[in-house]
Protein backbone atom coordinates (compact mmCIF):
# COMPACT_ATOMS: atom_id res chain seq x y z
CA UNK A 1 0.00 0.00 0.00
CA UNK A 2 1.53 3.35 -1.13
CA UNK A 3 1.68 5.70 1.82
CA UNK A 4 -0.34 9.54 1.26
CA UNK A 5 1.38 12.44 3.77
CA UNK A 6 -0.83 15.21 3.08
CA UNK A 7 0.69 18.54 4.71
CA UNK A 8 -1.35 19.79 7.42
CA UNK A 9 -1.41 23.32 6.08
CA UNK A 10 -2.10 22.28 3.03
CA UNK A 11 -4.14 24.60 0.79
CA UNK A 12 -6.39 27.02 2.12
CA UNK A 13 -5.37 28.55 6.21
CA UNK A 14 -6.40 26.70 9.18
CA UNK A 15 -9.32 29.53 9.94
CA UNK A 16 -10.60 29.19 6.42
CA UNK A 17 -10.83 25.45 6.06
CA UNK A 18 -12.58 25.61 9.49
CA UNK A 19 -15.30 28.04 8.39
CA UNK A 20 -15.63 26.33 4.87
CA UNK A 21 -16.55 22.74 7.53
CA UNK A 22 -18.98 25.13 9.75
CA UNK A 23 -20.47 26.01 6.80
CA UNK A 24 -21.09 22.11 5.89
CA UNK A 25 -22.19 21.12 8.74
CA UNK A 26 -24.46 24.30 9.02
CA UNK A 27 -26.01 23.03 5.72
CA UNK A 28 -28.00 20.05 7.82
CA UNK A 29 -30.20 23.36 9.58
CA UNK A 30 -31.93 23.09 6.25
CA UNK A 31 -33.04 19.84 7.03
CA UNK A 32 -35.17 21.46 9.72
CA UNK A 33 -36.14 23.98 7.31
CA UNK A 34 -33.80 27.12 8.05
CA UNK A 35 -32.01 28.92 5.95
CA UNK A 36 -28.26 28.89 5.94
CA UNK A 37 -26.91 32.28 5.01
CA UNK A 38 -22.96 33.29 5.41
CA UNK A 39 -22.55 37.28 5.82
CA UNK A 40 -20.74 37.79 2.43
CA UNK A 41 -18.76 35.19 0.36
CA UNK A 42 -17.00 32.44 2.47
CA UNK A 43 -14.21 32.41 0.81
CA UNK A 44 -12.35 34.20 -2.62
CA UNK A 45 -13.16 30.95 -4.55
CA UNK A 46 -16.52 31.09 -6.90
CA UNK A 47 -16.28 27.40 -7.50
CA UNK A 48 -16.27 26.46 -3.62
CA UNK A 49 -19.35 29.38 -3.00
CA UNK A 50 -21.07 27.33 -5.81
CA UNK A 51 -20.71 24.06 -4.06
CA UNK A 52 -22.11 25.44 -0.69
CA UNK A 53 -24.70 26.71 -2.48
CA UNK A 54 -26.06 23.27 -3.77
CA UNK A 55 -25.51 22.53 -0.04
CA UNK A 56 -28.22 25.23 0.73
CA UNK A 57 -25.59 27.91 2.03
CA UNK A 58 -25.77 30.97 0.62
CA UNK A 59 -24.46 34.39 0.97
CA UNK A 60 -26.48 36.99 2.69
CA UNK A 61 -27.67 39.82 -0.13
CA UNK A 62 -28.75 37.25 -2.85
CA UNK A 63 -32.17 36.70 -0.70
CA UNK A 64 -32.88 38.25 2.56
CA UNK A 65 -33.05 35.92 5.70
CA UNK A 66 -35.93 35.91 7.91
CA UNK A 67 -36.24 35.42 11.22
CA UNK A 68 -35.36 31.87 13.07
CA UNK A 69 -32.52 31.89 9.85
CA UNK A 70 -28.97 30.30 10.40
CA UNK A 71 -26.26 33.14 9.88
CA UNK A 72 -22.81 31.79 9.57
CA UNK A 73 -19.89 34.77 10.42
CA UNK A 74 -17.04 34.24 8.21
CA UNK A 75 -13.67 34.14 9.19
CA UNK A 76 -12.69 37.86 9.12
CA UNK A 77 -15.20 38.32 12.16
CA UNK A 78 -17.72 41.10 12.87
CA UNK A 79 -17.83 44.17 15.61
CA UNK A 80 -20.07 42.66 18.73
CA UNK A 81 -22.58 44.71 18.67
CA UNK A 82 -23.17 43.99 15.15
CA UNK A 83 -23.28 40.19 16.36
CA UNK A 84 -25.76 41.07 18.84
CA UNK A 85 -27.93 42.54 16.53
CA UNK A 86 -28.20 39.35 14.67
CA UNK A 87 -29.06 37.95 17.68
CA UNK A 88 -31.85 40.81 18.79
CA UNK A 89 -33.30 40.11 15.54
CA UNK A 90 -33.69 35.97 15.79
CA UNK A 91 -31.30 34.62 13.98
CA UNK A 92 -29.43 31.65 14.70
CA UNK A 93 -25.75 32.83 14.69
CA UNK A 94 -22.97 30.40 13.44
CA UNK A 95 -19.76 32.13 14.60
CA UNK A 96 -17.39 30.65 12.29
CA UNK A 97 -15.07 34.19 13.48
CA UNK A 98 -10.93 32.29 13.27
CA UNK A 99 -9.53 31.78 16.11
CA UNK A 100 -6.43 33.72 15.14
CA UNK A 101 -8.72 36.81 14.46
CA UNK A 102 -10.41 35.94 17.99
CA UNK A 103 -6.92 36.46 19.32
CA UNK A 104 -6.77 40.02 18.03
CA UNK A 105 -9.89 40.96 19.51
CA UNK A 106 -8.39 39.67 23.00
CA UNK A 107 -5.01 41.58 22.45
CA UNK A 108 -6.81 44.90 21.98
CA UNK A 109 -8.69 44.34 25.39
CA UNK A 110 -5.92 43.04 27.28
CA UNK A 111 -3.52 45.98 25.66
CA UNK A 112 -6.30 48.69 26.62
CA UNK A 113 -6.92 47.55 30.15
CA UNK A 114 -2.85 47.54 30.96
CA UNK A 115 -3.65 50.98 30.01
CA UNK A 116 -2.25 51.12 26.18
CA UNK A 117 -3.39 53.37 23.21
CA UNK A 118 -3.74 50.90 20.45
CA UNK A 119 -2.05 50.60 17.35
CA UNK A 120 -3.50 48.53 14.68
CA UNK A 121 -1.30 47.74 11.89
CA UNK A 122 -3.77 46.88 8.95
CA UNK A 123 -6.22 48.20 6.19
CA UNK A 124 -8.91 50.84 7.54
CA UNK A 125 -11.64 49.14 5.49
CA UNK A 126 -10.81 45.53 5.70
CA UNK A 127 -13.66 43.12 7.27
CA UNK A 128 -11.10 41.90 9.97
CA UNK A 129 -9.95 45.78 10.94
CA UNK A 130 -13.73 46.92 10.96
CA UNK A 131 -14.31 43.54 13.43
CA UNK A 132 -10.99 44.68 15.85
CA UNK A 133 -12.41 48.10 16.25
CA UNK A 134 -15.83 47.18 17.20
CA UNK A 135 -14.07 44.61 20.10
CA UNK A 136 -12.05 47.72 21.51
CA UNK A 137 -14.54 50.44 21.73
CA UNK A 138 -16.41 47.20 23.20
CA UNK A 139 -13.66 47.13 26.09
CA UNK A 140 -13.70 50.87 25.87
CA UNK A 141 -9.75 50.98 24.87
CA UNK A 142 -8.74 53.61 22.34
CA UNK A 143 -6.80 53.05 19.17
CA UNK A 144 -6.11 53.70 15.88
CA UNK A 145 -5.48 51.83 12.40
CA UNK A 146 -2.52 52.71 10.80
CA UNK A 147 -2.31 51.47 7.12
CA UNK A 148 0.20 54.17 6.29
CA UNK A 149 3.23 55.72 7.74
CA UNK A 150 1.57 59.13 8.16
CA UNK A 151 -1.44 57.53 9.93
CA UNK A 152 1.11 56.80 12.91
CA UNK A 153 1.09 61.01 13.93
CA UNK A 154 -1.80 60.38 15.90
CA UNK A 155 0.05 57.68 17.84
CA UNK A 156 2.86 59.82 18.56
CA UNK A 157 0.68 61.80 20.68
CA UNK A 158 0.83 59.01 23.34
CA UNK A 159 3.34 57.50 25.73
CA UNK A 160 2.34 53.94 26.17
CA UNK A 161 1.21 52.22 22.83
CA UNK A 162 -0.19 48.91 22.50
CA UNK A 163 0.24 47.24 18.98
CA UNK A 164 -1.53 44.48 17.16
CA UNK A 165 -1.57 43.79 13.63
CA UNK A 166 -4.25 42.58 10.78
CA UNK A 167 -3.86 39.07 10.76
CA UNK A 168 -3.11 39.18 7.04
CA UNK A 169 -0.64 42.30 7.19
CA UNK A 170 2.62 42.60 5.19
CA UNK A 171 5.73 41.56 7.38
CA UNK A 172 7.48 44.30 6.13
CA UNK A 173 5.20 47.51 6.77
CA UNK A 174 4.79 45.44 10.18
CA UNK A 175 8.48 46.00 10.92
CA UNK A 176 8.68 49.22 9.36
CA UNK A 177 5.96 50.72 11.99
CA UNK A 178 6.78 48.86 15.12
CA UNK A 179 10.69 50.31 14.49
CA UNK A 180 9.23 54.13 13.67
CA UNK A 181 7.05 53.81 16.57
CA UNK A 182 9.80 52.10 19.52
CA UNK A 183 11.83 55.14 18.73
CA UNK A 184 9.70 57.60 19.13
CA UNK A 185 7.50 56.34 22.36
CA UNK A 186 8.38 56.04 25.29
CA UNK A 187 7.30 51.90 26.19
CA UNK A 188 5.76 49.52 23.02
CA UNK A 189 4.38 46.34 23.75
CA UNK A 190 3.99 44.23 20.86
CA UNK A 191 1.23 40.89 20.32
CA UNK A 192 2.56 39.93 16.60
CA UNK A 193 -0.98 38.70 15.47
CA UNK A 194 0.29 37.90 11.47
CA UNK A 195 -0.63 34.86 10.88
CA UNK A 196 1.90 32.51 9.67
CA UNK A 197 0.14 30.88 7.20
CA UNK A 198 2.11 31.09 4.41
CA UNK A 199 5.50 30.56 5.80
CA UNK A 200 3.59 27.72 7.72
CA UNK A 201 2.87 25.84 4.24
CA UNK A 202 6.31 26.39 3.13
CA UNK A 203 7.69 24.69 6.06
CA UNK A 204 5.46 21.65 5.81
CA UNK A 205 7.44 20.94 2.26
CA UNK A 206 10.95 21.71 4.05
CA UNK A 207 10.00 18.81 5.95
CA UNK A 208 8.21 16.78 3.89
CA UNK A 209 9.55 16.35 0.62
CA UNK A 210 12.69 14.89 1.41
CA UNK A 211 11.25 12.23 3.16
CA UNK A 212 9.06 10.86 0.42
CA UNK A 213 9.43 9.05 -2.98
CA UNK A 214 7.07 11.77 -4.93
CA UNK A 215 5.73 15.64 -4.01
CA UNK A 216 2.47 16.77 -5.72
CA UNK A 217 2.08 20.17 -5.51
CA UNK A 218 -1.29 21.22 -6.24
CA UNK A 219 -2.72 24.82 -7.19
CA UNK A 220 -3.23 27.45 -10.17
CA UNK A 221 -0.36 27.75 -12.73
CA UNK A 222 -0.28 31.33 -12.28
CA UNK A 223 -0.54 30.83 -7.98
CA UNK A 224 2.91 32.50 -7.34
CA UNK A 225 2.63 30.78 -3.61
CA UNK A 226 1.84 27.85 -5.43
CA UNK A 227 4.91 27.93 -7.81
CA UNK A 228 7.39 29.25 -4.64
CA UNK A 229 5.95 25.42 -3.26
CA UNK A 230 6.81 24.16 -6.33
CA UNK A 231 10.66 25.82 -6.05
CA UNK A 232 10.92 24.65 -2.75
CA UNK A 233 10.04 21.33 -3.21
CA UNK A 234 11.98 20.65 -6.31
CA UNK A 235 15.09 21.83 -4.71
CA UNK A 236 14.63 19.44 -2.12
CA UNK A 237 13.29 16.11 -4.01
CA UNK A 238 13.57 15.55 -8.11
CA UNK A 239 10.47 14.12 -8.20
CA UNK A 240 8.31 16.85 -7.26
CA UNK A 241 5.38 17.86 -9.86
CA UNK A 242 2.91 20.90 -9.88
CA UNK A 243 -0.58 19.84 -11.34
CA UNK A 244 -3.88 22.64 -11.02
CA UNK A 245 -6.29 19.03 -10.55
CA UNK A 246 -6.09 15.24 -10.77
CA UNK A 247 -6.16 15.09 -14.23
CA UNK A 248 -3.17 16.01 -14.87
CA UNK A 249 -1.28 13.36 -12.43
CA UNK A 250 0.76 10.96 -15.05
CA UNK A 251 0.85 7.16 -13.37
CA UNK A 252 3.93 6.51 -14.87
CA UNK A 253 5.25 9.18 -11.88
CA UNK A 254 4.12 6.88 -9.82
CA UNK A 255 5.67 3.54 -10.66
CA UNK A 256 7.23 1.38 -7.96
CA UNK A 257 6.68 4.10 -5.11
CA UNK A 258 5.97 3.74 -1.41
CA UNK A 259 5.44 7.56 -0.33
CA UNK A 260 3.91 10.62 -2.05
CA UNK A 261 3.82 14.00 -0.33
CA UNK A 262 0.86 16.34 -1.22
CA UNK A 263 0.16 19.98 -0.30
CA UNK A 264 -1.54 22.75 -2.22
CA UNK A 265 -1.47 26.65 -2.63
CA UNK A 266 -3.70 28.90 -0.83
CA UNK A 267 -6.45 29.29 -3.23
CA UNK A 268 -6.65 25.50 -3.32
CA UNK A 269 -9.88 23.99 -1.52
CA UNK A 270 -9.91 20.80 0.11
CA UNK A 271 -12.29 18.85 -2.13
CA UNK A 272 -9.48 19.08 -5.12
CA UNK A 273 -7.05 17.87 -2.24
CA UNK A 274 -9.07 14.76 -2.08
CA UNK A 275 -9.13 14.69 -5.88
CA UNK A 276 -5.85 14.10 -5.93
CA UNK A 277 -5.39 11.79 -2.88
CA UNK A 278 -7.97 9.56 -4.27
CA UNK A 279 -6.68 10.02 -7.96
CA UNK A 280 -3.29 8.44 -6.23
CA UNK A 281 -4.86 5.81 -4.38
CA UNK A 282 -6.59 5.09 -7.52
CA UNK A 283 -3.63 4.58 -10.30
CA UNK A 284 -1.89 2.66 -7.27
CA UNK A 285 -4.51 0.04 -6.96
CA UNK A 286 -3.76 -0.69 -10.28
CA UNK A 287 -0.13 -1.76 -9.17
CA UNK A 288 1.62 0.89 -10.69
CA UNK A 289 3.30 1.53 -6.98
CA UNK A 290 5.13 -0.35 -4.79
CA UNK A 291 3.43 -3.20 -2.54
CA UNK B 1 21.27 95.40 28.23
CA UNK B 2 21.02 92.49 26.06
CA UNK B 3 19.53 89.46 26.99
CA UNK B 4 21.20 86.38 26.50
CA UNK B 5 19.25 82.75 26.09
CA UNK B 6 21.56 79.79 26.70
CA UNK B 7 19.93 76.71 25.09
CA UNK B 8 18.90 74.29 27.95
CA UNK B 9 20.36 71.74 26.16
CA UNK B 10 23.93 73.31 24.39
CA UNK B 11 26.86 71.51 24.73
CA UNK B 12 27.54 68.33 26.95
CA UNK B 13 24.75 66.52 27.32
CA UNK B 14 22.66 66.34 31.16
CA UNK B 15 24.25 62.93 32.81
CA UNK B 16 28.07 64.59 31.49
CA UNK B 17 27.24 67.95 33.19
CA UNK B 18 25.45 66.47 36.18
CA UNK B 19 28.98 64.04 36.61
CA UNK B 20 31.20 67.10 36.17
CA UNK B 21 28.94 69.06 38.48
CA UNK B 22 29.14 66.24 41.04
CA UNK B 23 33.44 66.49 40.48
CA UNK B 24 33.41 69.80 41.13
CA UNK B 25 31.68 69.82 44.31
CA UNK B 26 33.54 66.88 45.15
CA UNK B 27 37.24 68.60 45.43
CA UNK B 28 35.55 70.19 48.85
CA UNK B 29 36.44 67.17 49.72
CA UNK B 30 40.25 67.59 49.99
CA UNK B 31 40.00 70.23 52.04
CA UNK B 32 39.29 67.64 54.51
CA UNK B 33 42.46 65.85 53.69
CA UNK B 34 40.28 63.03 51.12
CA UNK B 35 42.09 62.22 47.93
CA UNK B 36 39.03 62.35 45.11
CA UNK B 37 39.03 59.84 41.95
CA UNK B 38 36.98 59.23 39.11
CA UNK B 39 36.59 55.79 38.18
CA UNK B 40 38.05 56.31 34.46
CA UNK B 41 38.44 59.84 32.62
CA UNK B 42 34.70 61.58 33.62
CA UNK B 43 34.47 62.38 29.98
CA UNK B 44 35.95 62.64 26.55
CA UNK B 45 37.35 66.03 26.50
CA UNK B 46 41.52 66.37 27.52
CA UNK B 47 41.27 69.76 28.67
CA UNK B 48 38.37 69.23 31.33
CA UNK B 49 40.33 66.48 32.91
CA UNK B 50 42.89 68.73 33.43
CA UNK B 51 40.79 71.16 34.59
CA UNK B 52 39.40 68.84 37.21
CA UNK B 53 42.83 67.38 37.99
CA UNK B 54 43.69 71.20 39.11
CA UNK B 55 40.88 70.88 41.58
CA UNK B 56 42.37 67.15 43.04
CA UNK B 57 39.85 65.03 41.33
CA UNK B 58 41.57 62.82 39.17
CA UNK B 59 40.91 59.33 37.27
CA UNK B 60 41.74 56.01 38.96
CA UNK B 61 44.92 54.49 37.54
CA UNK B 62 46.64 57.35 37.58
CA UNK B 63 47.40 56.96 41.67
CA UNK B 64 45.82 53.72 43.26
CA UNK B 65 42.89 55.38 46.31
CA UNK B 66 43.14 54.28 49.99
CA UNK B 67 40.45 53.75 52.70
CA UNK B 68 38.82 56.75 53.21
CA UNK B 69 39.40 58.82 49.92
CA UNK B 70 36.27 59.66 47.60
CA UNK B 71 35.64 57.66 43.95
CA UNK B 72 33.33 59.28 41.67
CA UNK B 73 31.15 56.55 39.14
CA UNK B 74 30.80 58.16 35.76
CA UNK B 75 27.61 58.81 34.32
CA UNK B 76 28.47 55.10 32.86
CA UNK B 77 27.38 53.50 35.88
CA UNK B 78 28.87 50.23 37.01
CA UNK B 79 27.49 47.10 38.42
CA UNK B 80 25.75 47.11 41.62
CA UNK B 81 28.69 44.60 43.06
CA UNK B 82 31.26 46.48 42.01
CA UNK B 83 29.35 49.11 44.12
CA UNK B 84 29.32 47.48 46.77
CA UNK B 85 32.50 45.88 46.49
CA UNK B 86 34.12 49.82 46.32
CA UNK B 87 31.59 50.79 49.66
CA UNK B 88 33.07 47.22 51.51
CA UNK B 89 36.83 48.38 50.60
CA UNK B 90 36.15 51.80 52.87
CA UNK B 91 35.60 54.22 50.01
CA UNK B 92 33.41 57.14 49.65
CA UNK B 93 31.43 56.12 47.04
CA UNK B 94 29.84 59.32 44.89
CA UNK B 95 27.10 58.48 42.64
CA UNK B 96 27.65 59.95 39.44
CA UNK B 97 25.43 57.56 37.08
CA UNK B 98 23.53 59.23 34.89
CA UNK B 99 20.23 59.13 35.20
CA UNK B 100 18.55 58.31 31.96
CA UNK B 101 21.10 55.05 32.51
CA UNK B 102 19.57 54.19 35.74
CA UNK B 103 16.31 54.31 34.31
CA UNK B 104 18.12 51.31 31.68
CA UNK B 105 18.64 49.81 35.18
CA UNK B 106 15.25 49.65 36.69
CA UNK B 107 13.50 48.87 33.11
CA UNK B 108 15.55 45.27 32.93
CA UNK B 109 14.54 44.58 36.46
CA UNK B 110 10.57 46.01 35.73
CA UNK B 111 10.40 43.82 32.38
CA UNK B 112 12.42 40.56 33.94
CA UNK B 113 9.91 40.86 37.07
CA UNK B 114 7.11 41.00 34.27
CA UNK B 115 8.59 37.83 33.14
CA UNK B 116 10.75 38.88 30.20
CA UNK B 117 13.92 37.94 28.80
CA UNK B 118 15.67 41.00 28.71
CA UNK B 119 17.55 42.01 25.10
CA UNK B 120 19.77 45.27 25.41
CA UNK B 121 20.55 46.93 22.35
CA UNK B 122 24.10 47.68 22.82
CA UNK B 123 28.15 47.32 22.81
CA UNK B 124 28.55 44.24 24.16
CA UNK B 125 32.26 46.10 26.37
CA UNK B 126 30.62 49.37 26.57
CA UNK B 127 31.00 49.99 30.30
CA UNK B 128 27.02 51.46 30.64
CA UNK B 129 25.98 47.77 29.05
CA UNK B 130 28.57 46.11 31.71
CA UNK B 131 26.78 47.90 34.41
CA UNK B 132 23.15 47.30 32.86
CA UNK B 133 23.71 43.78 32.95
CA UNK B 134 24.99 43.92 36.27
CA UNK B 135 21.94 45.37 37.27
CA UNK B 136 19.80 42.49 35.42
CA UNK B 137 21.88 39.66 37.36
CA UNK B 138 21.00 41.62 40.63
CA UNK B 139 17.22 41.18 39.83
CA UNK B 140 17.81 37.56 38.87
CA UNK B 141 17.08 39.04 35.20
CA UNK B 142 17.98 36.84 32.21
CA UNK B 143 19.15 38.40 29.43
CA UNK B 144 21.26 39.16 27.07
CA UNK B 145 23.39 41.66 24.81
CA UNK B 146 22.45 42.80 20.78
CA UNK B 147 25.31 44.39 19.31
CA UNK B 148 24.49 42.91 15.36
CA UNK B 149 21.58 41.27 13.65
CA UNK B 150 23.18 37.54 14.76
CA UNK B 151 23.09 38.06 17.97
CA UNK B 152 18.97 37.76 17.94
CA UNK B 153 19.69 34.52 17.26
CA UNK B 154 18.99 33.23 21.10
CA UNK B 155 16.56 35.85 21.88
CA UNK B 156 14.27 33.64 19.06
CA UNK B 157 14.03 30.65 21.68
CA UNK B 158 11.98 32.72 23.94
CA UNK B 159 8.14 33.83 23.45
CA UNK B 160 8.09 37.11 25.42
CA UNK B 161 10.94 39.61 25.22
CA UNK B 162 11.79 42.67 26.65
CA UNK B 163 13.64 45.56 25.06
CA UNK B 164 15.76 48.27 26.39
CA UNK B 165 19.26 50.21 24.83
CA UNK B 166 21.96 51.61 25.31
CA UNK B 167 21.40 54.87 25.76
CA UNK B 168 23.76 55.95 22.93
CA UNK B 169 22.78 53.22 20.33
CA UNK B 170 22.06 54.26 16.63
CA UNK B 171 18.32 54.87 16.27
CA UNK B 172 18.69 53.13 12.72
CA UNK B 173 19.89 49.67 14.49
CA UNK B 174 17.80 49.83 17.53
CA UNK B 175 14.49 50.51 14.68
CA UNK B 176 16.06 47.02 12.90
CA UNK B 177 16.17 44.84 15.80
CA UNK B 178 12.99 46.08 16.94
CA UNK B 179 10.85 45.12 13.78
CA UNK B 180 12.82 41.68 13.55
CA UNK B 181 11.94 40.65 17.38
CA UNK B 182 8.49 41.85 16.86
CA UNK B 183 7.86 39.70 13.77
CA UNK B 184 9.58 36.78 15.15
CA UNK B 185 8.27 36.43 19.33
CA UNK B 186 4.89 36.26 20.63
CA UNK B 187 5.37 39.46 22.52
CA UNK B 188 7.63 42.12 22.66
CA UNK B 189 7.78 45.14 25.07
CA UNK B 190 10.31 47.62 24.36
CA UNK B 191 11.16 50.59 26.77
CA UNK B 192 13.20 53.10 24.76
CA UNK B 193 15.82 54.37 26.70
CA UNK B 194 18.09 55.64 23.70
CA UNK B 195 19.24 59.34 24.78
CA UNK B 196 17.76 61.42 22.83
CA UNK B 197 20.77 64.46 23.44
CA UNK B 198 21.12 64.96 19.93
CA UNK B 199 17.76 65.99 18.59
CA UNK B 200 16.70 67.51 21.45
CA UNK B 201 19.76 69.93 21.29
CA UNK B 202 19.37 69.95 17.72
CA UNK B 203 14.86 71.38 18.92
CA UNK B 204 16.47 74.05 21.05
CA UNK B 205 17.81 75.90 17.79
CA UNK B 206 14.34 75.12 15.53
CA UNK B 207 13.01 77.41 18.83
CA UNK B 208 15.87 79.81 20.21
CA UNK B 209 17.10 80.67 16.84
CA UNK B 210 13.99 82.56 15.08
CA UNK B 211 13.46 84.61 18.36
CA UNK B 212 16.64 86.38 18.30
CA UNK B 213 18.95 89.14 16.90
CA UNK B 214 22.02 86.78 16.60
CA UNK B 215 22.41 83.13 17.24
CA UNK B 216 26.07 81.79 18.27
CA UNK B 217 26.99 77.81 17.85
CA UNK B 218 30.00 77.02 20.23
CA UNK B 219 32.25 74.33 19.11
CA UNK B 220 35.05 72.73 17.05
CA UNK B 221 34.99 73.28 13.08
CA UNK B 222 35.54 70.18 11.92
CA UNK B 223 32.11 68.61 14.62
CA UNK B 224 29.97 67.44 12.62
CA UNK B 225 26.99 68.04 15.14
CA UNK B 226 28.17 71.34 15.42
CA UNK B 227 27.96 72.34 12.22
CA UNK B 228 24.42 70.60 11.88
CA UNK B 229 23.51 72.42 14.44
CA UNK B 230 24.73 75.89 12.20
CA UNK B 231 23.22 74.66 9.43
CA UNK B 232 19.87 74.93 11.33
CA UNK B 233 20.29 78.17 12.61
CA UNK B 234 21.29 79.77 9.74
CA UNK B 235 18.41 78.62 8.01
CA UNK B 236 16.57 79.97 10.51
CA UNK B 237 18.14 83.48 11.21
CA UNK B 238 20.63 84.58 8.58
CA UNK B 239 23.17 86.38 11.85
CA UNK B 240 24.13 82.65 13.10
CA UNK B 241 27.80 82.35 13.88
CA UNK B 242 30.11 79.39 14.31
CA UNK B 243 33.18 79.97 16.94
CA UNK B 244 35.31 77.31 18.59
CA UNK B 245 36.38 80.09 21.46
CA UNK B 246 35.04 83.27 22.38
CA UNK B 247 38.12 85.10 20.93
CA UNK B 248 36.48 84.36 17.65
CA UNK B 249 33.63 86.66 18.53
CA UNK B 250 33.09 90.16 16.42
CA UNK B 251 32.13 93.23 18.21
CA UNK B 252 30.21 94.40 14.53
CA UNK B 253 27.88 90.91 14.45
CA UNK B 254 26.63 92.50 17.78
CA UNK B 255 25.50 96.19 16.48
CA UNK B 256 22.04 97.26 17.98
CA UNK B 257 21.24 93.57 18.93
CA UNK B 258 18.84 92.99 21.84
CA UNK B 259 18.57 89.43 21.69
CA UNK B 260 21.72 86.97 21.28
CA UNK B 261 20.62 82.96 21.55
CA UNK B 262 23.77 80.85 22.66
CA UNK B 263 24.36 76.86 21.54
CA UNK B 264 26.51 74.40 21.77
CA UNK B 265 27.73 71.15 20.32
CA UNK B 266 28.36 68.04 22.56
CA UNK B 267 32.37 68.41 23.01
CA UNK B 268 31.70 72.04 24.29
CA UNK B 269 32.13 72.45 28.46
CA UNK B 270 29.89 74.50 30.13
CA UNK B 271 32.84 77.22 30.87
CA UNK B 272 33.48 77.61 27.27
CA UNK B 273 29.80 78.51 27.05
CA UNK B 274 30.38 80.45 30.13
CA UNK B 275 33.23 82.49 28.78
CA UNK B 276 31.66 83.02 25.64
CA UNK B 277 28.31 84.49 27.16
CA UNK B 278 30.68 87.12 29.55
CA UNK B 279 32.50 88.42 26.52
CA UNK B 280 29.21 89.03 24.61
CA UNK B 281 28.13 90.88 27.78
CA UNK B 282 31.19 93.07 27.65
CA UNK B 283 31.05 93.71 24.24
CA UNK B 284 27.36 95.18 24.76
CA UNK B 285 28.47 96.68 27.70
CA UNK B 286 31.13 98.57 25.83
CA UNK B 287 27.45 99.72 24.01
CA UNK B 288 28.09 97.83 20.47
CA UNK B 289 24.07 96.40 21.38
CA UNK B 290 21.12 98.14 21.52
CA UNK B 291 19.95 99.33 24.91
Amino acid sequence: MVEIIVAPNAGFCFGVKRAVKLAEESSRLTEEGKKVYTLGPIIHNPQEVERLKSLGVRPVGEEKPSRGDAVIIRSHGIPPDKERALKEEGFEVIDATCPYVKAVHEAVCQLSKEGYFIVIVGEKNHPEVIGTLGYLKECEGKGIVVEKMEDLEEAFKHERIGLVSQTTQSEKFFKEIVGELALWVKELKVINTICNATSVRQEDVYRIAPQVDVMIIIGGKNSGNTRRLHTISKSLNPNSYHVETSDELKPEWFKGVRKVGITAGASTPDWIIEQVKSKIEEICEEHYCSC
